[in-house]
């Protein structure tokens, strides 16, 4: 009892020390790749630029959130460095993760600010630059993803093996995520099971479940890993639920303009789960009819988003089952259930 | 005397054995990669299709060759999993170099076929998809380079500390030496220093330098740095500097049309030796007028081309003066004297 009572006073405060390290960790690597390579040419500063003005421009952390709360909840060292690297790992890949996909989906928005692709191709045409300015935005915009890429794994080279391999599956499914959605995208293929397939790829295993693991399997403990996935997918799909929610009704505090996913074609989890309820929205679907405001009306009038809210509780109930039933001290256990909530009620 | 003869005997064959143990495990890698998605929806051979195919379809595999050339040189266990892995690991990089790269240059052919934002984009309006043709075979071209660039460090798993150190450097230059490629064709720059500081980042250290340390490091000897830089940069520049000769005057054998580097306004080695040496093209050069025809005529008539074949044979000089007076069997020795020429004077 007494480890528990000093757990409880300890860990909090223990992971809120170690995410203020891992914002350090980023503005230091970022200060010095600058410093590096703008001694080369100034020009250095337009893909290093883009990097740092993402990374320090507010995102949720939620990643290097789960890999901390992973790495403490089983007893972890507070004090190791190779977690705040790991940690800060993960939210440099979600720069490069953004970047991609901002090209991708050609979004215009990103955290309140115009996207990299769309500020450098206005840059370009601004100073009349030779070559096409579509191309030498979405250029600036890849490569700075790319660096992005592999600034993450430069914070992951002190990575265990058996960490490494989290880490690649983490990426791997990411990308393979984001690919079957661009083709789903294109096809406009209506499968709600591959939908959400693609979903929890991308919000459950790489934003919840793989960073938690990673943080467990680096404090040395493979026996998380089933109630750590059960947990993250569970809270993984509400995030993603949440996430198409405030997409569809929300008033664009995100940062990004709402409705932008429905828009654009494409087969959210929100819309899986309602294709598979509602009779209505699937023929709606079916017909390819993808008008934006009926759609939305839909979803309200036919009580589709209350419907939605309950499935919400209940992933929440299904991952704070799960983390009940883990050997876990008690104070993490708490601290779980209430990301949980946190992640799946969320307003922006 | 005995193990130099020994040595002799046995080299050469190793590194052919431990080459093709590198195709099979890239064929393998992809296999493996592809029954494992395809499982989930046949979509996702789009992108792995598309580096499978870029891999298979022959390039030089010249990363490859010098990564395992400074190993096996240094003493490195011709029975290593560990090299293999990092030997192939150089390549699928290189994958992810080129699929980006052809995105960002709009490059049309690639070692004789279509590209694969080409061939996607042309997809994706033969089958009347949803959205964009272009961004949708960019979309596919450039997820399928992040994929590469991810399988490229699920081989790399294995490295030492040390060589993910070599590994970094690597990946960290050659996407800088690319950012600051596009930005100097977008300004059309015409500074010689900076476009032969790019080529040897590109060239000197990428393709040959970084391949030939990180051989050497899995090997665990750190004291060839000096002499495998002086060799890989001067072996580098005389790279590119064929490349570009390939490229101003060849005949597209190379699976690419000619002249294209020369019609793209960029400043090529070739073209930043030949602005410092001959006074007529850099009139040329500073006028903005980058007529390719002309410039290829001028580079012929002023003897500019004969100079360039000159200034190649004494960085092969060079680079085998490097390696002559360096601590390694005679028989790596020769062979990497060798590499320097075949490298140098190839004709595609």
């Amino acid at each position: 009892m007494t480890t528990s009572i000093e757990a409880a006073e300890v860990a909090p405060a223990a992971r809120a020390a170690m995410l203020e390290q891992v914002e350090q960790r980023l503005r230091e690597l970022i200060a010095v790749e600058r410093a590096r390579w703008c001694a080369v040419d100034p020009r250095a500063d337009q893909p290093i630029g883009v990097v740092g003005d993402l990374l320090l421009s507010g995102g949720k952390r939620i990643r290097p959130m789960f890999c901390l709360t992973g790495y403490l909840a089983v007893g972890g060292d507070p004090g190791s460095a190779a977690a705040v690297d790991a940690a800060a790992a993960t939210e440099l890949l979600q720069a490069f993760a953004l970047l991609h996909d901002d090209v991708l989906d050609n979004s215009m928005l990103r955290r309140g600010q115009p996207t990299a692709h769309v500020r450098w191709a206005a840059e370009h045409e601004r100073l009349g630059w030779a070559g096409e300015a579509r191309r030498f935005g979405e250029g600036v915009a890849i490569l700075a993803g790319d660096l992005a890429f592999s600034w993450s794994d430069r914070l992951a080279v002190t990575m265990s093996p058996a960490a490494r391999l989290v880490w690649n599956d983490l990426r791997t499914e990411m990308i393979m995520g984001q690919s079957l959605d661009i083709a789903v995208a294109a096809e406009q293929v209506a499968d709600p099971e591959l939908a959400r397939w693609i979903a929890l790829c991308k919000s459950g295993h790489y934003t919840i479940h793989r960073p938690l693991l990673l943080g467990a399997t680096l404090a040395g403990r493979p026996d998380l890993t089933g109630a750590f996935e059960e947990y993250g997918l569970a809270v993984g799909e509400a995030f993603q639920l949440r996430d198409d929610l405030i997409d569809a009704f929300g008033d664009g505090a995100a940062g990004k303009p709402p409705g932008l996913d429905f828009d654009g074609h494409k087969m959210t989890l929100l819309l899986a789960l309602v294709v598979q309820r509602d009779r209505q929205v699937r023929e709606l679907v079916r017909q390819g009819g993808r008008d934006a405001h009926k759609l939305r009306d839909l979803l309200v009038t036919a009580g589709v988003r209350a419907d939605v809210e309950k499935h919400i509780d209940d992933l929440v109930a299904t991952a704070r089952r799960a983390i009940a039933a883990a050997p876990l001290p008690e104070v993490w256990r708490d601290e779980l259930a209430d990301l949980a909530g946190r992640v799946a009620y969320r307003d922006r």
